[in-house]
C-alpha cells in the first residue's frame, strides 16, 4: 500500500486546470495508493467571494464527480467546496475505487486575520472516521481540514473526536499559508495527535502563491511514536510517495530552520506565481540606490530572471552621486536591464504650472511627494509601454509609520518586501550576498544611512534598531502600551509610533497587496477604520 | 412615561466624545424616560479591528459603567462591546435607575457583505425580556440588536423568542447602513413583529458616516396595530421624544420615497462626516467638464461649502473647448474656487525623458494613462500644499469595467459617486438642477457624449443605457450569465463585461474607499481574488 501526498499548486478559479493537475496525479499513481490533495484543491485557496457564485461551486463539484472513474483500485482524498442541504461546506471527498465513500466537512472555520470562512461556509457537526480497504488491508482513517487541527482555541477537538471514534490514521488536508516558524507549530500539533494513532499522521499542504498569501507546502508524514518520517520540499510542487508497509525504507528528514532562507523562498514564490498566474513576464522597479529597492530587485531577478527585470534610476537634484552609482552597480551585479531617467525637468515643469498654489509657500511635503509621484508615473508609464508590472519596494516599518507617498513609492502591482521590517530587509540582503558567495547587493547600500533623498541632507528620522522591533510588537503581537513600557520602551516614543500607525491607515487602504510572511501583515488580514479617534493609549 | 430615541452620530474610536454625547442626552431627558441609543454607540460602528484591542474594550465598558449614576429615575439602553466570561459580545446594557438591570448580547451576527461580526463577537444564546418599572408602570421589554431583527435567513428568530417569553414592547438598537429602499424593508420587518406586541416596536438607528458606510437614521416607533407613529429624520442627528401615555398626540409621519433625494443626502453626509471626523476642511477636485466630476463637485460643495472646494481644470491637447468651458461654468454656478492648469508641457517633458522606452512605439495606453496620472499628481500636489483632500470622481460602472487609471483619475481620499452607476449619475445631476430650480450642473455636461478625452475623438466605448444596468445586475444582484441571457442580454456582451469585471480586480484593490449606497458596493464588502482564472462563464 502506497501513500501519495500531492503537494500541488492550483490556481484560484482555474477549475479545468486544477482538474487536469489532480486527474493526472491520480492516474499516474500506482495501484493501491491513497492519493491526497490539499484543501480546496479544485478551486485554489482562497477563492474569496467566488464562493458566493453557485455556478462556480457547481462547476467545482461536477469536476470532482467526473474524477471518480479515474480512481481505480485507489483512494483519493480531495478538497472542494460543496453544497449539501442548501448549505455550503469546505469539504474533503473520499473516493474509494470509483465510488464516493463520503465527505468530511470542515468543522472549525477560521474567521480571523486573513481568513473569512464563516462568511462562506457552514460549520459541520459530523465528525466520523471512514473505513478504507486497499490491497487487502482495512484501515479506519480520520480526515480533517486545515483548521480542524488547530483546536487550541476552540471548545471542540476534531482530532480527539476522530480518535475517540476509532481513527487509526489521520489525514489533514490544508491550505496553510507560510509565516515565520509555522512549520514548528504544525509539527508540534501533529506530533501531539499522532501519539494516539495506530498508524501515521499525514499532513498535505498546498504550495504556491495567491495574491498576498504564499503556501509553503512542507507536507509531511509522521508515525505514531511521533517520529518525523518524511517531509516534502518548501515552496515547490512535489509528489511525495511513501510505502505504508516498508516504513524502515523511509529516511527521516530534518526540518530546515534558516528563517532567512524561508523568507527568501517565500518572496521568490510570491513574485514568481503572481507573474506566472497573471501571464505577465516583465517587471519594472525603481532603483534608488537604497537597500529596499536593491533587495526587491534581487528577489525579483531570482523569481522571474534578470532579463525580465527593468531597473530604473530616477535621480533628482537631491540624489547623491553614490545613490546613482549604487543603483547602477546593483543592476550590473544582477544582470538586469538598467536605465536612468532624471526627474528634475519634469519636476520644474510641474511647479511652473502650479505657481498659483505654490508661489511664496514654504517648500515641504507637497514638493517631496511630487518627486515620489513623478517617479511613480515614470515606472507605471514604462510598465504600460512594455506590458510589465511595477513592483513595490516599500518595507513594513515605513508602511506602518506612513513614511511613504501614495501613488508615488507606494505604487505597484505587488509589495515584495512589504511584510519585512527594516532590520529583516538588511538581514535578508546580507543573507543573499552570503548565500551567493559574492556581492549582489552593494555593500554601500547596506552600510549607508537610509534616506528618501527628497530634500537636502534628508535622512530617515527613525532609529530602526529601536523602531522596527517596536512596530512589530504593536502590529504582529498586538502588544499594548503598558507592556511596551514594561519591556523598556520610552513612553513618548510609543505614543509617537502608535499615533503614526493609526493616522496612516488611509495610506495603507490604497496600498498594493503585499506578500505575507508574518503572522500579521498589512492587507486583507488587518482591518482598521480610517476615520478613528482611538490611538492605542 | 416618555420614550426618547437618541439618533446620534458617534465617531469611531472616540470613546470620550461619544461618552459626552450619550451622557448629555441622558441628563437632559425628562424623568421617567426610557432613553435609547444605537448599537455600539460608545465606540461608533464599525470599530473593525479595534475590537481586538482589550484596552479599547475595557475603556468602552468603563465609560458605560461611569454613566450609571446619571440614569436617575430613568431607563437607558446603550450599545457597547463587552467581555463576558472571556468572550466578546456586541451588547446592549439596560440601566434602570442607576443599576445595571442586565444585558442583551447580540444573537445573530452578520458576516456577509461589509459585516465581519463573527471575526470579533461570540453569538449569545440568552434571549430574555427584561421587566422595567417607570412612573408606576411595569413593562416587559424585549431588547435586540440590529441583525437580531433580520431573521429571515436564520434558523432562529430573536423577536419571536422574546415575544414568546412575554415581551410587551420591543426595542431594537441598530447601526444599519443606508442602501436604496432599505427603509421599506426595515418597516416591513418591524410591522410584522409589532403585531404580536402589546405596546410599541421601537427602532433606534445610528446616523452619520464612517469610511464607506453612511447610517441614515430614520429611527421610528410603530404601534402594535402596525401603524406608523413617528419617524426621525434621515441623515441627521435627532432626539425623538414620544409620550407613551398620549399616543393620540403623536402624528403619523410618512416615509419619503424619493430615492434620488435619499442618495443626495447620503452622499452629502458621507463627504461631510469624512471631513469633519478627520479634521479636514478643503477639497480638491479635478473638473473635466464631464458629468462625473460635475456631480461630484456639486455634492462636495453642498457637504462642506463652496468656499472650501477647489475645482481644477487640467486640459490637454485633446481637451475640447466645450470641456474647458463646461468646467468653468460649473465652478461659477457652484461658486467654488477654480483654476486651470494645462498638462501638455508636463506630458511632453515626461515623454522626452522616456524616449528609450517610447521612441518608435505606437501611441496607446501608456500615453493615455500618463495624462491621467499627471492630473492625479497635480491634484495631490495642490491638496498637499493647501492641506486638503482630493476627492475621487469615478462612478461605479467605470470602476466595474476598469475604465479608469490607477494613480490617475482613481486617486483621492474618498470616492463620492463610486457606488452610482452611470445612469444614476445623470439622474442625480438632473435632480440637483431641478431641486435647486436652476442650472447648477451645465446642461452640456448632461447632454454630450461621455469622453475621457485622452486621445483624438475618443468617446466612452460603452452604451451606458445597456451596460450600466447590466453591470449592476452582475455586481449588486449577483445574477448569473444564463439569467442575464434569459432577460434579453446578448451573450457576447455579457462575456465581455464579465471578463472586464474580473480582470480589473487589481485596480479596485487600490481604489479609494467609496460611499456605499447600494446593497453591494466595491470596497470592504466585496472580496475577490486578483489572481483568478474564473470569469463567470
Amino acid at each position: 500500500m502506497n501513500i501519495r501526498i500531492a503537494q500541488i499548486n492550483p490556481i484560484v478559479g482555474d477549475i479545468s486546470g486544477n482538474f487536469e493537475l489532480i486527474s493526472k496525479t491520480i492516474i499516474s499513481s500506482p495501484e493501491h495508493s491513497i492519493v491526497i490533495f490539499p484543501e480546496l484543491a479544485i478551486t485554489g485557496y482562497p477563492p474569496q467571494d467566488l464562493l458566493l457564485d453557485s455556478k462556480f461551486i457547481n462547476q467545482a463539484q461536477d469536476a470532482i464527480k467526473s474524477l471518480k472513474s479515474n480512481v481505480q483500485k485507489k483512494v483519493a482524498i480531495i478538497g472542494l467546496p460543496r453544497y449539501y442541504e442548501k448549505n455550503l461546506y469546505n469539504s474533503a471527498v473520499i473516493i474509494n475505487n470509483q465510488k464516493i465513500l463520503g465527505y468530511h466537512d470542515k468543522v472549525l472555520l477560521p474567521t480571523y486575520d486573513v481568513f473569512d470562512e464563516k462568511r462562506y461556509f457552514k460549520s459541520s457537526n459530523m465528525i466520523e472516521p471512514y473505513e478504507i480497504s486497499l490491497d487487502g488491508k482495512v484501515i479506519k482513517i480520520g480526515v480533517q481540514i486545515c483548521e480542524d487541527l488547530w483546536d487550541q482555541n476552540y471548545d471542540l477537538s476534531v482530532s480527539d473526536e476522530l480518535i475517540r471514534k476509532g481513527a487509526e490514521m489521520m489525514i489533514n488536508i490544508s491550505a496553510s499559508p507560510y509565516r515565520k516558524n509555522v512549520i514548528d507549530k504544525r509539527l508540534k500539533l501533529c506530533l501531539d495527535k499522532a501519539k494516539h494513532l495506530k498508524y501515521y499522521f499525514i499532513y498535505c499542504n498546498m504550495v504556491g502563491a495567491q495574491d498576498e498569501l504564499v503556501f509553503d507546502g512542507r507536507s509531511f508524514i509522521i508515525n505514531s511514536n511521533g517520529k518525523n518520517k518524511l517531509l516534502a520540499k518548501m515552496f515547490k510542487q512535489e509528489i511525495l510517495d511513501f510505502n505504508f508497509n516498508q516504513a524502515s525504507n523511509n529516511k527521516d528528514v530534518q526540518v530546515s530552520s534558516d528563517v532567512l532562507e524561508e523568507i527568501f523562498k517565500a518572496l521568490r514564490t510570491g513574485v514568481r506565481d503572481y507573474f506566472s498566474k497573471t501571464n505577465f513576464q516583465k517587471a519594472v522597479i525603481g532603483l534608488s540606490g537604497g537597500i529596499d529597492s536593491a533587495l526587491t530587485a534581487a528577489l525579483v531577478s531570482e523569481a522571474i530572471g534578470p532579463d525580465n527585470v527593468y531597473g530604473i534610476s530616477m535621480p533628482s537634484k537631491f540624489s547623491s552621486n553614490h545613490s546613482k552609482d549604487d543603483a547602477h552597480i546593483l543592476a550590473d551585479n544582477l544582470g538586469i536591464n538598467f536605465e536612468t531617467i532624471p526627474i528634475n525637468n519634469v519636476f520644474n515643469e510641474f511647479l511652473n504650472h502650479m505657481d498659483v498654489f505654490f508661489k511664496d509657500t514654504q517648500i515641504g511635503l507637497a514638493e517631496e511627494n511630487l518627486q515620489a509621484r513623478i517617479r511613480g508615473n515614470i515606472l507605471m508609464s514604462i510598465a504600460n509601454k512594455i506590458n510589465g508590472l511595477v513592483l513595490n519596494t516599500g518595507n513594513k516599518t515605513e508602511l506602518a509609520l506612513g513614511y511613504c507617498t501614495m501613488y508615488g513609492d507606494m505604487c505597484g502591482a505587488l509589495g515584495v518586501i512589504s511584510d519585512l521590517n527594516k532590520i529583516e530587509v538588511y538581514d535578508l540582503a546580507k543573507w543573499i550576498n552570503s548565500s551567493k558567495g559574492k556581492t549582489i547587493i552593494p555593500q554601500n547600500s547596506i552600510d549607508k544611512a537610509p534616506s528618501a533623498e527628497l530634500r537636502e541632507n534628508q535622512y530617515d528620522p527613525f532609529d530602526y534598531e529601536i523602531i522596527a522591533p517596536l512596530v512589530d510588537l504593536i502590529i504582529n503581537d498586538n502588544m499594548e502600551k503598558q507592556n511596551l513600557i514594561d519591556i523598556g520602551y520610552n513612553e513618548e516614543t510609543i505614543d509617537d509610533i502608535l499615533n503614526k500607525i493609526y493616522l496612516s491607515e488611509y495610506k495603507r487602504r490604497q496600498a498594493p497587496p503585499g506578500i505575507k510572511i508574518s503572522n500579521k501583515a498589512f492587507g486583507i488580514g488587518r482591518r482598521y477604520p480610517i476615520v478613528n479617534k482611538y490611538k492605542g493609549s
